[in-house]
């Protein structure tokens, strides 16, 4: 039967391990960048704390979402490849899908809502991929990707509540560890909770003592609400400027984190701005609103991290150069 | 006498060569940063050549001019060093000097023109210098530096018409070839000529066969002219936004250019924003209009550089994040 290939294929449902993640890591090298850990004095000097940014805004497609998508990808066997791979995504799981499928040469289909960033639409258009808008609800979003699977029989890869996507994503903090070994805390934006997912695996693994935290806009504090009260809330409406992280916590991403996270910290718009632009004036790095959350989470927050060494992931770096937040009234 | 030092001190008015940039590299090494190079595939397909990005904009105080600066300061014999540094910036320059006094534990006087950018300004004033106000025209600037150099008897370190400075600037692409040897070009921004001077005396000494390309606004092209006329041309008026690049060549920076700058090429200012732009979208690097006219140049002339390995100094990252060129029309 075909899918009984020789290499056991992961489930998408089963909670990745460290062994999975480095598997993603192995799978994945050939075509994802190890990114760089970019350090500023002013920075640390600002947070009183040591800052080690894992520049995840290098990653290609200009976002840690590569890792995950090309794990993903790469790790369906041929005859599934065949069909293509199916997604839905208003942002870079949807260019980073497009991007991987096209490095293996099978279709990609993304179901984009039409309120979709500028910037972001044409990325996914760029790297050759068929997309399919619907409207922005997420039930409409279900129904179009339910209906393109059907026609097409691809593969799902959904943004993050996925195990091969999830395992991809912890690639980048199994690189940050290697990198700085001696961390005593990790901190990631966190949206549908694949990479924080992936950054807490990853991380507890490695370095069991470590302190794995969440940050999230005050806005959009459905993973923290969720963590809280212990149950999954899906029904809050996001009112943030970060367009990717708009998404909830997913039936797999949510128990993950119960269990390994930390804390999930709640930067306002207005700190979360106020975070991009240090990183656009100080480490000269483009970041995009969604990529400063883990910043603002530690300037908003000094005492928890003061004097430590802190890996913070900027997760990405594409922002339409047009509407500035700083520049233009947020929506 | 306090002048003979063990150590040789190097000549303001000598010309630089090789080991005077080893001793250089040497002198700033505690101080200054090791710069990464920075690649892009969707950029080096735009190109149509290999683009090997030296990023100065991540040096300290987000330029090269740190290099030169670190290199004439920490040059200084003690007795000079106490009386202080002076010197005339409307710009980076000012805030390396600045930078470079307060690491040496000693005063900066530095000569500032009212029109010059409120963001390099900021920069000089919280590194502690004096600044000292002056009219725009040059002989009000050189009156005021006369005027400080008495009052102080402080060593004056000029921006760029200065062996110290010079060699300094050339570690930049001493460091480039050893990051990346085998490259068939290099190109440098150039206004006085400090960076493109210390740029060809590096690349030719190590590498003879490597081409050397001064980049210059259109709207500022005194080196360009200076170098096809054989004369150096001081009496051009300077209308670009790039408010580094407004300088003309010095009395030792232009017979240096004369003899190992291979030519200075000439993008207009729409070419310059156009490059800045991409490379904020592409290499996320935030650049200002001075560091993109290089690539400017290179995607203007792409037929000179096709298939060639090309070392692009990318030379600051310090911009009015209030005022981009693609968002308020250039003064």
């Amino acid at each position: 039967m075909q899918f009984l290939t020789a290499r056991a294929t992961m489930q998408p449902h089963a909670v990745p391990t460290l062994d999975d993640i480095r598997d993603a890591a192995a799978r994945i090298a050939p075509h994802a960048h190890v990114t760089p850990v970019l350090r500023s004095r002013s920075l640390d000097a600002l947070a009183g704390c040591e800052l080690h940014f894992k520049a995840e805004h290098l990653q290609r497609i200009g976002a840690f979402k590569f890792r995950g998508a090309a794990n993903a990808v790469f790790g369906l066997d041929a005859a599934q490849a065949a069909r293509g791979v199916v997604t839905q995504s208003s942002g870079n799981h949807g260019a980073a899908i497009a991007l991987a499928c096209r490095l293996r040469g099978i279709p990609a289909h993304v179901v984009v809502p039409h309120a979709a960033a500028r910037i972001k639409l044409a990325a996914i258009a760029d790297f050759g991929a068929r997309i399919v808008p619907c409207e922005v609800a997420q039930a409409d979003r279900d129904r179009v990707t339910a209906q393109v699977l059907a026609e097409t029989g691809g593969a799902l890869a959904h943004p993050f509540n996925d195990a091969r996507v999830i395992a991809g994503q912890g690639t980048a903090t199994l690189e940050l560890l290697q990198q700085v070994p001696d961390l005593d805390a990790v901190i990631a934006p966190v949206s549908g909770g694949g990479l924080l997912s992936g950054t807490a695996i990853a991380a507890k693994s490695l370095r069991p003592g470590i302190a794995v935290y969440g940050a999230e806009p005050a806005a959009a504090s459905d993973a923290h609400e969720s963590l809280r009260q212990r149950r999954r809330i899906t029904d809050m409406v996001p009112a943030t400027i970060c367009d990717g992280l708009r998404a909830h916590l997913g039936t797999l991403t949510f128990p993950i984190l119960s269990a390994h996270c930390d804390g999930v910290l709640l930067p306002d718009e207005a700190e979360i701005v106020a975070a991009m632009r240090r990183l656009w004036e100080r480490l000269k790095q483009v970041i995009e609103p969604s990529g400063a959350v883990a910043l603002a989470a530690i300037l908003r927050d000094p005492d928890r991290f003061r004097g430590k060494r802190v890996g913070v992931i900027l997760s990405g770096g594409n922002v339409d150069l047009d509407a500035l937040p700083w520049l233009v009234p947020s929506s």
